[in-house]
């Protein structure tokens, strides 16, 4: 008997992952190419394709529900990615269609942004199986989020609901990549601990900080924990601001649309209690009383590295 | 042939009104009761019924789809009212099974908060018919609101999504009724401009202004329109601070679910421009560009007395 699989690709800013996943979740092959600095868009879907059916010939016998893409800046109606900030395709690409040109036989090829997928993966594979209403938050270079509601993915009118990342949290605050002021990534995401880090560091005049001798470009999110760990003062303050922040946020997201659960996603929720402390702490302190002890927050029960193909194939195993 | 109908039932802090609502969203017959002032429920269900008898035999030939239900904190899932800050029921009220008891003959009776129901209304009967995801803010004494997404609302797991009004804007601003600070509502409701107004005549000691001859609580959000119309400095810097916070909460709501239009109901919206100009630059402000010059923000096309009747018979209209 045929194994029933659907494909997963997660286009990223440095790297394209892609893997074939089965019905339980497991990934039963993946690969990767690099994500071309350059505009050469046609070059890059014959790239993925290559590398797709190179692992499509190592599974015998699949039967292909089809091909899920998760992607910065997805349009889940129109199939295309927008004006991604972070990858070298200016405008909008018509990946789907584009995509379609190379799997003619393929019966459903779905877009949308990462942090959907990752909520799909979440959802069908991970720790949030049978639950009708909750939210992904994943954090990394900016913050994603996917919101299920009613047991479906909002996608909006427009296919790009979910930017939690870029609500307000302090008017006329930082500068954000989409070019507004004072948005939450700008200070919950690897980055802005970063930024939180050095603006800690002048404020307090730290020269006696481990995070002290790096760089505004080396310093990572990473090094931020292992001080921390150290009991860095700095270190241990960048986690209760960012926890602070973050726990208002998702306070507000709680207001609107009342999940049983929140979970968290990417390299610094590695950092544990940490920052699930104070971002906890934070939240509950914003909540009306109706909302107040009631929302999970939980870590991801998705593998780091296998998460985004796993969201992705999500796309179209549902 | 029977005429179809629903009956709709709006639970107020002060009054509690119900109508006879035929599919067309035309009230037929309507009724009003006071809401007690004590905690009597035995005797505000037998009073409510008795009334709703009186108009339905004011109507030949009806066909009943049942009673839909709008009430403050009121728990669509549950059918029950919970912890009310504004009525005079104490703790859990079971209001759908207690009325149920009065209409044993009704196929459904369904309950949700009162701004849920108005989104409803509006998309049954006024500005959001077709459309799949909207937001309704009801700006009373409060700031409720309603999301639809993916064409039904948004209850949430708890049956207490919608409440927009309970963001935080302000980190330890203003004391929100619900026991927090700094919340959406305690800015941006009619009881929000009363205390900008009295914020700003203290900051200016602005002894000439119209405002400055009411007491706290004299002074009503009218009052501050009526001024506006004349030019006066203070009140017109209340519909300026109240649209710019106002707008900043809407853009995040945008940001989350990405509707098509946003509309606007409630007593202060007759004031339109002067608070719809500044809610619109401030929420165009805040967006990201993918969402910019392209979410509708309309007033409610449900008329101010007859909105909440409609919208609680829409609850089971559908």
């Amino acid at each position: 008997m045929a194994t029933k699989v659907s494909i997963g690709i997660d286009i990223g800013g440095t790297n394209s992952e892609f893997g074939i996943v089965n019905e339980a979740g497991k990934v039963l092959a993946r690969g990767m190419i690099n994500t071309p600095t350059k505009d050469n868009i046609k070059q890059f879907i014959e790239d993925l394709a290559k590398g797709i059916r190179q692992l499509m010939s190592q599974i015998n016998d699949a039967e292909y529900a089809g091909i899920g893409i998760g992607a910065p800046n997805g349009n889940y109606y129109a199939g295309t990615i927008e004006h991604a900030p972070n990858l070298p395709f200016k405008g909008v690409v018509p990946f789907v269609e584009l995509l379609k040109g190379q799997f003619p036989e393929m019966k459903k090829i779905v877009l949308t942004n990462d942090a959907n997928a990752a909520a799909l993966g979440e959802m069908i594979y991970g720790g949030a199986k049978g639950m009708k209403n909750f939210i992904m938050i994943a954090i990394g270079t900016g913050l994603g989020s996917g919101f299920v509601v009613n047991g479906e993915l909002a996608y909006g009118s427009d296919g790009f609901a979910g930017e939690l990342g870029h609500i307000t949290v302090t008017a006329e605050g930082r500068e954000c990549g989409c070019g507004q002021f004072g948005h939450l990534e700008t200070y919950c995401s690897a980055t802005g601990m970063v930024r939180t880090a050095f603006e800690l560091l002048s404020h307090h005049n730290a020269k006696d900080s481990l995070l002290a001798n790096k760089t505004f470009n080396q310093l990572t999110s990473k090094d931020i924990y292992d001080a921390a760990k150290q009991e860095d003062e700095i270190a241990l303050t960048v986690f209760e601001i960012t926890g602070d922040i973050l726990g208002q946020a998702l306070a507000d997201a709680i207001h609107i649309t009342s999940p049983q659960a929140i979970f968290l996603f990417g390299g610094p929720v590695a950092a544990g209690e940490l920052l699930f402390k104070p971002i906890r702490e934070s939240m509950e302190s914003h909540l009306m009383p109706v909302f107040k002890n009631k929302v999970k927050l939980l870590p991801s029960q998705l593998r780091l590295g296998e998460a985004a193909i796993l969201g992705a194939s999500a796309l179209v195993a549902k």
